[in-house]
């Protein structure tokens, strides 16, 4: 019966494989027309793959860099760390979350626009490039603007460079309309090119317009362009979200035309999965490297002592918080904009653990700001893995299309995928329970774990085995003598690689 | 004419396509054998790209922010630059390339052992982050070296680093040869895998047994350690150099033999071009992250002026780099170690741009300190330059196997790519020079300069274009009246694609 599931899996294997080749056949046959097409022209047209990798790392790096000011805020032991944290949560905080979103929120604009142009020639490359610099450019208003709310200038560089970069984007996209073998083959072979030409456009040039009244009103009276730009930045969301809202309960009375692929905001939206992964890469790798970094510009080389132990736990966190990461989109077929949006809070909270690093090893040992420290990094890494598993959750809900089979309800490694995925948020929450019992020893406990949790993935498979078999003896008393009835069992139940 | 040539090209493009296809047909083919015997034994494996881009990223990124410390050295403005320069020189610009050496020497041996291992399962993933962990620990025990030289405690702590990481290979390469469908496929049918085994054993475990040695004596007698320890870094490179001059001096006498392909430190052994490209993407980012990091960590946020116009142009200058990076290795089909090698300088000046940034904009208008910042601002840029059109030159000597036809000697853009590649180190030169002679106005050309370059980049096909018609005119003053003769001309000159 396990060749036969095995074969079975294979077999599928191979039809993925099959299509996958069909489509980059029929890929190719275009990509090798629109060569024919370029050459007569003079045009010499290219993947865009390593183009989008760059942005990629520089978005990211980009998104999480701004954790440094927050991080090197200096803390003097005698102050209570209650009012440094104050002090960071009313501002440095919220600016550098509010910062991650906002990069994250021009990077989702960049892959709808890539999504609809998938080839590029010099020129675009260069455009892009433009683009990045711009985009690099928007912490450093946004920071101008959080620590001057009063000076306008800070408004006003920042809508120059979201003016500035709408007008590029819509240079982009004139340029891809009239290239048309720049443009997405379902683009490119369907007949209305025009109204996306159209829709696409206004949905661009729709925030410079806005920014150009924020603009006019940071002049007469600067708070209302500040609820402008807040609105025009959560805009599509929020009307999105509302008519979602409203279908779900009214019952569906609208479906999203098949033409509105593209731009059309909605949460099953498909979002491109090589890139997501390639951003949350990006983060990730410049978290880890924001740890080191942190030891190697403390002046006294010297004075070295727990930072070591505190430097590999955090390490082994960021990457074992990767590993979760990779697992689960190893096991993903397609990602959507929801698990999209799930994907970049727990990002954000990833580029947190930095802080959480400085402030494990800024404060005396025994002292209640170390106790406090420690469990603000349960916190952090709590919700950075909760949010991990609420993409998979998100996932569930339409498994069809987004999860590989293996982890659907019912498949062979869906509560192997469950346990990696909670085994964060479980021992970030147990840790935190136990600091608050045992506040002595919240230090050793603390580090203690951060050691023992690589140890439990490799040793997880395992004990996934063990423990569902617990449960099967706890709930099923009477194991079945044959393999028919185990066969007739609930198939949802993730049993099925159990059977024998 | 033109359409006969060009349907040849595009004959070209299908065939190479094809056989693309048909090594990813037999690929998938092992593949999927692969997963059936895997699914046997109850493993699941992985495709490793995704492993390797973040390993790519996280090493790029460590190698890159090295130069933080040294970039932030504080200049006293009644000081003359000479002697900061001569202290920097001395130390910490020296202590930057050789922690970039290092790191990439280990991304070389990671690259190496990744080429044997394809495919991956949760194990190996988690040694794989073990072992990414000591190499970001390795730029501070160098830098723990550097600076206290005569405490033997760096030299403990890196030699224990490289140890581990070296055993932790020792059991990737254990344990890959123990499941032998994770290796590459040509290890996998060829019939001598235990001579594989031993042979890269061998290798790897040198470096850690040399590690031992040099412990032992920094009981005994420090500084022959330090020696030790360089010798180790370099034994490959430096044997394999004389080996290969002596076999160009004497004549060929000894042929790689294919068995040899992996681990023979040849300067033609294949480096994987992916990898290659992954890692000055991330190279490259990290050095455009740092620049606007550097404006954002100024306290005094409100004291722009003249450092938005630095930013933008330093900005523009790595992302023009980037792309002149890009154009080339869309043409490379295949890179050598002697590429990788090349490509690793280049990439070493390119992570000295935020220096060269930070000195432009230190100093005080028309002083003369800011005419020698500016200089070395130039020959920063003209090495970097300089040393990808040297990949482009490596590349050529064997064009067959590493060039796509466009871009080879007597391709339609072969003089377009010359261009391309030639134009930076040109511009810092000129610029060099003029600041030379005209030192009082160095600053306003210097940044006209980076502004004018993008556009330079937009109309360069044109230029090529002209400057060779140009070249023709000169040389070849009376034009052939008919095609015929055209078809007759040498046709290593690049004068193809202006015929008509």
């Amino acid at each position: 019966m396990e060749e036969n599931e095995d074969s079975e899996i294979i077999e599928h294997h191979v039809n993925e494989e099959m299509e996958k080749k069909g489509f980059r056949t029929r890929h190719t046959h275009l990509f090798l027309e629109s060569v024919t097409l370029s050459e007569r022209e003079g045009y010499s047209t290219q993947s865009s793959h390593r183009l989008l990798a760059y942005s990629d790392a520089l978005i990211s790096i980009i998104a999480t860099v701004m954790i440094l000011p927050v991080a090197h805020t200096k803390f003097h032991d005698n102050e209570e760390l209650k009012e440094s944290l104050q002090q960071l949560l009313t501002t440095k905080i919220a600016v550098y979350l509010m910062t991650f979103l906002i990069v994250t929120v021009a990077w989702a604009a960049h892959i709808r626009l890539f999504q609809v142009i998938e080839r590029i020639d010099d020129c675009l490359a260069l455009l892009n490039l433009a683009c990045m610099m711009l985009i690099t450019f928007l912490p450093y208003t946004f920071s101008l603007m959080a620590t001057f709310p009063e000076n306008i200038l800070g408004i006003l560089l920042f809508c120059a460079c979201v003016i500035v970069i709408g007008l590029i984007q819509a240079v982009i996209v004139v340029y891809g309309f009239s290239h048309p073998f720049l443009l997405n083959d379902q683009i490119q072979i369907s007949e209305n090119q025009g109204f996306y030409k159209r829709h696409i456009l206004k949905v661009i040039l729709r925030v410079p317009v806005f920014c150009f009244i924020a603009i006019i009103f940071s002049f007469i009276f600067f708070p209302l362009s500040y609820v402008l730009l807040a609105f025009v930045t959560f805009l599509p969301y929020i009307s999105q979200s509302l008519k979602w809202c409203r279908s779900k309960a009214i019952g569906q009375l609208e479906e999203t035309p098949d033409s509105m692929l593209f731009y059309s905001y909605h949460p099953n939206e498909p979002l491109s999965k090589e890139r997501v992964e390639a951003f949350s890469d990006g983060v990730f790798a410049i978290v880890a490297t924001l740890l080191i970094l942190d030891i190697c510009l403390i002046e006294a080389l010297q004075d070295f002592g727990p930072e070591f132990l505190a430097y590999f736990g955090s390490f082994a966190t960021v990457g074992l918080l990767w590993f979760v990461h990779h697992s689960l989109f190893l096991h993903v077929t397609k990602t959507t904009r929801l698990m999209g949006l799930l994907n970049t809070f727990s990002l954000a909270f990833v580029g947190g653990l930095p802080l959480a690093y400085e402030l494990t090893h800024e404060f005396p040992r025994n002292s209640r700001n170390e106790l406090e420290a420690i469990q603000i990094s349960c916190v952090i890494i709590f919700f950075a893995g909760i949010f991990q598993l609420a993409i998979w959750v998100a996932a569930l809900f339409s498994e069809r299309e987004t999860l590989h089979p293996y982890v659907r309800y019912g498949g062979r490694d869906h509560a192997f995928m469950f346990a990696k995925l909670a085994l964060y948020p479980c021992v970030a929450l147990g840790t935190f329970f136990v600091t608050c019992a045992l506040s002595r020893f919240s230090a050793p406990v603390f580090h203690l774990t951060q050691i023992v949790v690589p140890f439990a993935f490799l040793l997880l498979r395992l004990m996934v085995r063990l423990g569902v078999a617990l449960l099967r003896r706890l709930f099923c008393p009477a194991p079945p003598p044959t393999h028919h009835a185990l066969v007739e069992e609930d198939p949802r139940l993730p049993f099925n690689d159990l059977v024998t």
